[in-house]
């Protein structure tokens, strides 16, 4: 609260009222957070377009309350994805449907299709992705991919909702530009988070909807941020000031940038990522032809394609027996593919672990092929996606 | 952290990790909460039974999402109300059907026709109500009227949801038991804060939903707490750890019941409506007939009758005009009614503001009055509620 008060000129007295009363609904953090979009994702956005959510899942919830109109208006999803948004939508009763992911993430010709065919049964009102180190595929699509993505949306008049808690961790050096840094019409709705950057306890990320409400030819002065402000002081009244001032005080101590913070875990991060890209070269070195993955540029998440079905069943034997604990691409999928895929999580588990965990799974690949394992294999049966963070462990 | 540790046996470093990590969607702190409940308010519920919310509204905000079906069930409301409920009704595209409150809060007999009423055109689910201290009425009913309340509920199938905000700032000795206290049979869903007990920017609230969710007949043996459970965590996934942290060591410290620290406060609160039904006796003496309230028992808010019509534009008038700021009690109305009364806001404000604010109050009535303002006065325009508390100030 001292360095607050020193840094900002405003009283400490002040500094603890605030902290203790209910505050601004759109938080008390909008200006330290628009330096950091300024400094770490070439967003320059007003401080008055950000509404500080707790965390980036109640962001979703306003969104989804607040710019759709339940069991009408379409919201698109990039298939396989996050759950949080998929399993809001359901019981907000918005109206989803899914548009197939390829290697390199959303491809623009696809939703294009998607938007032309879903547009024949509604409004679609919006596309959510997450195309910086996607989860749960990993993907990072091109610079050309993401204009000619912004180029379909603007067209047709859909908004693209650009969640992004992983962007920061790049292992390459060119990393790509949010769609949102790049979005010459305003067509994109971000979502930030610092659960990825600080830590997920603080449950603090926030939106930035710097669009006029209303159509081109009627804007009504009004930013979507302050209309949506009304639905957020209805979901949780405000974000807890005190976890507000930890990220405040962490972007008022760094000047701005959360790079001093992130570097280093960046680093340790790269370094599971290049330990689980090595072990699984090595643990599946004969197994070349049955067995592929991709090594991800950054993010949390690599995926794997198996030569069998990988459901709960499998989920549950490759825990008990072999140790380790992978997620079936299945669980993040509103279409029935990718029946054969895992997701390995790398992030927040150490090299030894990891190298563990990748030869329990490869002893579990090979004997499910020894006892004759193939792509006809039974079907698991599907059951719930689970909530948690999958991890090799 | 080192208290919680050496009081719980949990290590100092698990403490650190749970608070930093996402942590368990109904919180950290239900098993302190179900002892302050048992201590403080006689309510005896299993931990399993609570989901920890990002304050009261986001308790709301999972039971409307998780408890209605949109478009089709109906909410209660005692009517006049607080306003975050119906807004938020509102946005969720949840049916909201007004009751009339009386001088005593709701009457079980109108609560019945109601229900019967509203029946014809849909299911009834709930009532909302805030029984003990109203906001804004300031209304407890007795305890004859509450057990009726409930036998009515149980009758027609119908839930309660108790919001119970003030109940722990009662100025009389007889404090009134809550609904979730007697009730037998489980139609009781408890809302509770810490906003008023702690402090408001806690953003720490909870739910108690004990009930089986199914009906009589078939009884699922899961609880509604833990259905609500997965809506929770798609609308914030939890609750910051580290407010429950400070809420979970006030009630560590404490011994469970808030009393300790909730009693200076109530002291303080009770001088200050001491001193607002005192200051109108003397300011309004004169005006006897033309100008009635009630002193609360209890609460925040002390209701006050005028004899012209109080709306947005007499709201501005008195505060630019003559120093004070009073709500119109419409703001809080569903049906056009109660347009001369007004709410009187006494919790925040010192004594010697509470004097100037009746002097002021006063010379408004005065003046309207002899400029010849009566009960067939024009009417204010009515405009939107505001959010804000506002107080004699």
């Amino acid at each position: 609260v001292a360095a607050t008060a020193e840094r900002t000129g405003v009283a400490p007295e002040r500094v603890w009222r605030d902290l203790g009363q209910y505050g601004r609904t759109n938080g008390i953090i909008a200006d330290l957070i628009a330096r950091h979009l300024a400094l770490d994702e070439d967003i320059h956005v007003d401080p008055s377009s950000i509404v500080v959510t707790v965390g980036a899942q109640e962001a979703m919830a306003i969104l989804l309350t607040g710019l759709f109109e339940p069991g009408r208006d379409m919201l698109l999803v990039s298939d396989p994805t996050y759950i949080g948004i998929t399993g809001l939508a359901r019981i907000l009763n918005v109206r989803v449907v899914p548009v197939p992911s390829g290697d390199s993430g959303l491809d623009p010709a696809v939703v294009e299709r998607s938007i032309v065919d879903a547009s024949r049964h509604g409004r679609v009102r919006a596309i959510y992705d997450i195309p910086d180190f996607n989860n749960p595929l990993g993907t990072s699509p091109s610079v050309a991919t993401r204009l000619k993505l912004l180029d379909v949306c603007r067209r047709h008049d859909v908004l693209i909702i650009e969640d992004n808690p992983y962007g920061m961790f790049a292992y390459e050096h060119e990393r790509r530009p949010t769609l949102k840094s790049i979005d010459a019409d305003g067509n994109v709705i971000y979502i930030g988070s610092f659960a990825k950057t600080l830590f997920p306890g603080l449950r603090v990320g926030y939106l930035v909807a710097d669009q006029e409400v209303g159509s081109n030819s009627a804007k009504s002065g009004e930013t979507v941020a302050a209309a949506l402000s009304r639905v957020k002081s209805l979901i949780t009244v405000n974000t807890p000031p005190l976890v507000q001032a930890i990220v405040g005080g962490v972007l008022l101590e760094t000047g701005g940038s959360l790079e001093p913070i992130v570097a280093p875990k960046r680093a340790v991060y790269k370094t599971h990522r290049d330990t689980l890209v090595a072990a699984l070269a090595s643990e599946f070195h004969d197994l070349r032809h049955e067995v592929t993955w991709s090594s991800p540029a950054g993010g949390f998440f690599l995926p794997m394609t198996l030569p069998f079905h990988f459901g709960p069943q499998e989920l549950r034997r490759c825990a008990l027996d072999y140790g380790v604990i992978v997620c079936p691409m299945r669980f993040f999928c509103l279409d029935a593919v990718r029946t054969n895929q895992i997701r390995l999580s790398f992030s927040y588990v150490d090299p030894d672990a990891i190298r563990r965990g990748v030869k329990g799974l490869a002893a579990f690949v090979r004997d499910r092929l020894a006892a004759g394992a193939g792509d006809s294999d039974r079907r698991s049966s599907a059951t719930d996606p689970t909530e948690a963070s999958l991890a090799v462990a």
